[in-house]
């Protein structure tokens, strides 16, 4: 593949998360009220905001963090800390975009779990709590064995990268219901595209284009830290061979 | 990680796939008023089936082709012509199931392309076009340099997953989207749950599952052909240099 430098990679991707916070922020306060902490439907208006911030936004940058250069030397002990922390503050938000959501259907008598979204969203967050709380155990804490680490490690990355999956898709669903939704009436409606679908309908891509990109910078093999106990090292080792 | 062979996991693959196919196909059956080509509520039924059966199950047996011990050793040229032709199976199928729902509005004047899903899907099924041509001339085609076979190759590999990806992040907002349409009135709203609802709804999480099992599998590292251009072959490498 051609050689882009993740630095240069990774400031872009920021610039397009921001914009993607912006997007979901910008749509709730200019079109759908702005928002309150109250049952109303100013309240509900968190619940996409948090999503996208925490299970999107930060939860890709917790996911990228091995892949900062500075990372790849020295203690690892600060960059487990800062990407279990990252993490941490993204299950935060996502807890509470819940509670926006689920105050707001019950202040308003709607009841709670019943959409395809919903079952999905709920999902990806109990698979991020078992993902967070396993990556703790395995990896924070000292008394996991070596053997246990390398045996979870490649299933920590998998679901890593499945939770990101599942997080898009759950955004994806819960924009297009919300536009369902709101948009009802006369010249309004959804089907005749007026500019706030259009609005809601482009922060929908551009979610996808960040999640996108950060599974390619996932997968993409020279971006990796060559650990001593990840499968890549055998690309330095093929090297040294050689 | 623990060491599963791939042909039992394939069985079962396939029987969640055949699942899923059944799944789909009996909720429009049984609940949606069946199947015809006419224009009508029925032709759009077809839009549903067409998409699971091509863009997630059959998308993700071509997916895997490559993973059957089979193609690992002899040559590789049937084994990318099984490849191409699932994918242009799937595609095909993919292509008439677009007709199906474009046919179905135009008969009953509602617009086209004005939902998330609708965006998202329509990229997807574009993405999947591009994708195939490109494959198709890289790999298929003789006078494809190797210089540039082995630079497209992981881009393929990265779009293959991606695009697998955004089928289910499809299917996930239309079931949502047509339960919503379809589930309005009385006892029967969708946020009161009726059978139909948990029977879609276990659909798209069936779907899900297949996806992320499908991209799980393709991930392994131990299931990878070792092929002599990829970077795995460097693990083989590396075996027998230590």
């Amino acid at each position: 593949m051609l050689d882009l430098p993740f630095l240069p990679f990774c400031v872009l991707l920021g610039g397009l998360g921001f914009v993607c916070v912006a997007f979901v922020s910008a749509w709730c306060q200019h079109w759908r009220g702005g928002f309150a902490w109250d049952g109303s439907a100013q309240m509900f208006n968190w619940h996409p905001v948090l999503m996208v911030t925490g299970m999107v936004v930060l939860y890709g940058a917790a996911a990228l963090v091995y892949r900062l250069p500075p990372a790849w030397s020295g203690p690892k002990l600060p960059w487990k800390v800062l990407h279990g922390t990252l993490a941490l503050v993204a299950f935060g938000l996502a807890v509470l975009g819940l509670v926006a959501v689920f105050r707001f259907h019950n202040h308003n008598g709607t009841p709670n779990m019943y959409s395809l979204h919903s079952w999905l969203g709920l999902a990806t967050v109990l698979l991020f709590s078992c993902q967070w709380l396993a990556g703790f155990s395995a990896f924070l804490l000292p008394w996991a064995p070596t053997w246990l680490r390398a045996l979870y490690k490649p299933v920590h990355i998998f679901f890593g990268s499945t939770i990101l999956m599942l997080s898009v898709a759950s955004c994806m669903s819960g924009i297009n219901e919300k536009l369902f939704f709101s948009l009802k009436n006369g010249t309004m409606e959804y089907k005749h595209l007026p500019a706030e679908a259009v609005f809601a309908n482009t922060l929908g891509l551009l979610i996808l284009l960040f999640g996108v990109l950060v599974l390619g910078a996932l997968a993409r093999p020279s971006w990796k830290r060559p650990d001593a106990d990840s499968p890549d090292s055998c690309q330095v080792l093929a090297l040294l061979w050689s």
